[in-house]
């Protein structure tokens, strides 16, 4: 059973992948499917001795080019949907024990031209609306594969989040006439309480408002809608602040820290201008709220909505900072 | 430092309590504040020898009466108020060992009428908007307190998750002139593939788009906005599936299963006719997707909203009426 299902309740709609209940789950390290097949040893799902970086279908995928029929019919009430549209796997290195923090700044550099190639790619399918890259970092997380990868999904509508960041967007715009992000990344900037690391075209700082205790964004300095918009030194930059954040969240407690990554930006469907309210920036959300404590969704975040963070922006500021400059 | 921050990227406010990092985390039994206060034994938060049912506030609030000066300062962009609002525990037994599921329907007809006076009180307050009582069950929901027991949050403003459920069904009720929840209800009911449980007042059942594995709501079957509104049947009522419920939780896999339980009802403030739009219902939400595995909330949920679920909620249903036949 794979396809989509409408809640009128809250005007979402929710994807069904009943086969993902099989799928792969935490291998030993000898029988990961995204290891280089090598002689004498089982064929993995990457049919190479070695490789630099791979991106293939997933082959448990939530949604699919061409989705099966939905198992039962909607009414009124309830719509149902097929679960049109894409899931890749990014490989990041055919080393299984490296994360994003140990690649080489030219491995980074090749993962933003291949986010940036899936993103047109993936985008210009007639079926999906909105492409987001991501990556699930540590078992805490919920990583069920721990060879270093990311995931890009191709969703075939906007998904709620981004949505309703566009809609703030729009509002903001219609208000003020400027773009909220920039906006934001402009006020940090003069601020600086809440920064970690900046270069030319890029910042990384701890959001004024940040939902997790170590949430993290990045964001351009200047308006880009999309990783599409970037031009060569923006994609160098951002390889280089990309290596300086996971470096950093290392640094942090001396101990590789799980994150959820992703990617926001411009919807890839025409049905607006979405170029003026779209920025392209990327959040990461460390579940971490200690060194060896978790922050939970629970009642509040889930039920509610509503986060209540435990650490201050500007301390996980200045923690973040201190650990920037031992590493360094 | 406790104060609300405004994220005008979402137009959403989060909550920042910092001290709650310092809030009891795991204590050992014998040193449970929410125990009785034994003879003999420090004192702990109850200072009773044994007690049915105790409500007092959260010693570590995340919203209070007097709330303290924000420690920073907002400006045009970031919104900055102060976490003013209401934060109750309750203790459902003074038995360190019990789970909601073990309780006597008299004491969880208790609870009810718990539940509605604090919503009547707490929703009273000039400064409150929403009450929602609700539990976190289980350390893997991120529980710091075994003691069986559940949290009244009183909110300033709707939060998010609940404004827009309210939102969705004020579209619904001018388009088709009825209530959205009364109509799943009415839709559940002549269906009944996924109902789990009903008797003459409350359907549970597993919605056709849930977003968790086991997910279970409770709703009356007739329109009632808000707990207040029921009528001592109702509340009889509203027990009994309760206890049915969670019973049926623990049969499922023959151990007490973690959840997340919420009440959804009409918010406390004036500013709407609410009383249309709001119709009263519970959602449990259980993180597990089989017998030892979870559900995670990663990249697609929590940086897209976007629920991806990996079993069929016929099946789940169907699951769960077996555990239900088999507890009685």
């Amino acid at each position: 059973m794979t396809e989509r299902r409408y809640d009128p309740t809250s005007g979402e709609w929710v994807t069904f992948a009943t086969h993902r209940q099989h799928r792969t789950y935490k291998p030993k390290a000898d029988f990961c499917p995204l290891c280089p097949s090598r002689p004498g040893s089982p064929a993995t799902e990457i049919p190479f001795e070695s490789f630099e970086v791979v991106t293939f279908d997933n082959r448990f995928p939530s949604f699919s080019p061409n989705p099966p029929v939905p198992d039962v019919e909607g009414n009124g009430l309830f719509g149902v949907t097929t679960a049109a549209g894409r899931c890749e796997v990014l490989v990041y290195s055919d080393d299984h024990t490296k994360t994003m923090a140990d690649l080489s700044i030219e491995r980074v550099r090749m993962l933003v031209d291949i986010w940036t190639d899936r993103w047109v790619v993936i985008g210009s399918e007639r079926e999906v609306s909105y492409v987001m890259p991501f990556e699930n970092k540590g078992e805490v997380v919920g990583t069920t594969l721990s060879h270093p990868h990311g995931q890009i999904y191709g969703y075939p509508e906007i998904p709620p989040r981004p949505l309703k960041e566009l809609r703030s967007a729009q509002r903001h715009l219609s208000i003020n006439g400027t773009c909220v992000e920039c906006d934001v990344v402009a006020s940090e900037l003069e601020d600086g309480r809440r920064v970690v690391a900046s270069n030319e075209r890029w910042l990384a700082w701890v959001p004024f408002w940040a939902r997790f205790p170590y949430e993290v964004h990045v964001a351009t300095k200047i308006h880009r809608p999309s990783l599409a918009a970037l031009d060569q030194r923006d994609r160098e930059q951002l390889a280089e602040i990309l290596l300086d954040v996971t470096r950093t969240y290392d640094a942090l407690w001396s101990f590789s820290l799980p994150y959820i990554m992703a990617f926001h930006q411009r919807p890839t469907n025409e049905d607006e201008a979405w170029d003026e309210v779209s920025h392209l920036h990327i959040e990461f959300s460390p579940p971490n709220r200690t060194r060896d404590r978790l922050k939970f969704l629970a009642g509040s975040e889930l039920a509610g909505g509503a986060f209540v963070t435990d650490v201050s922006p500007e301390v996980a500021a200045t923690s973040l900072r201190k650990a920037r400059a031992k590493k360094i």
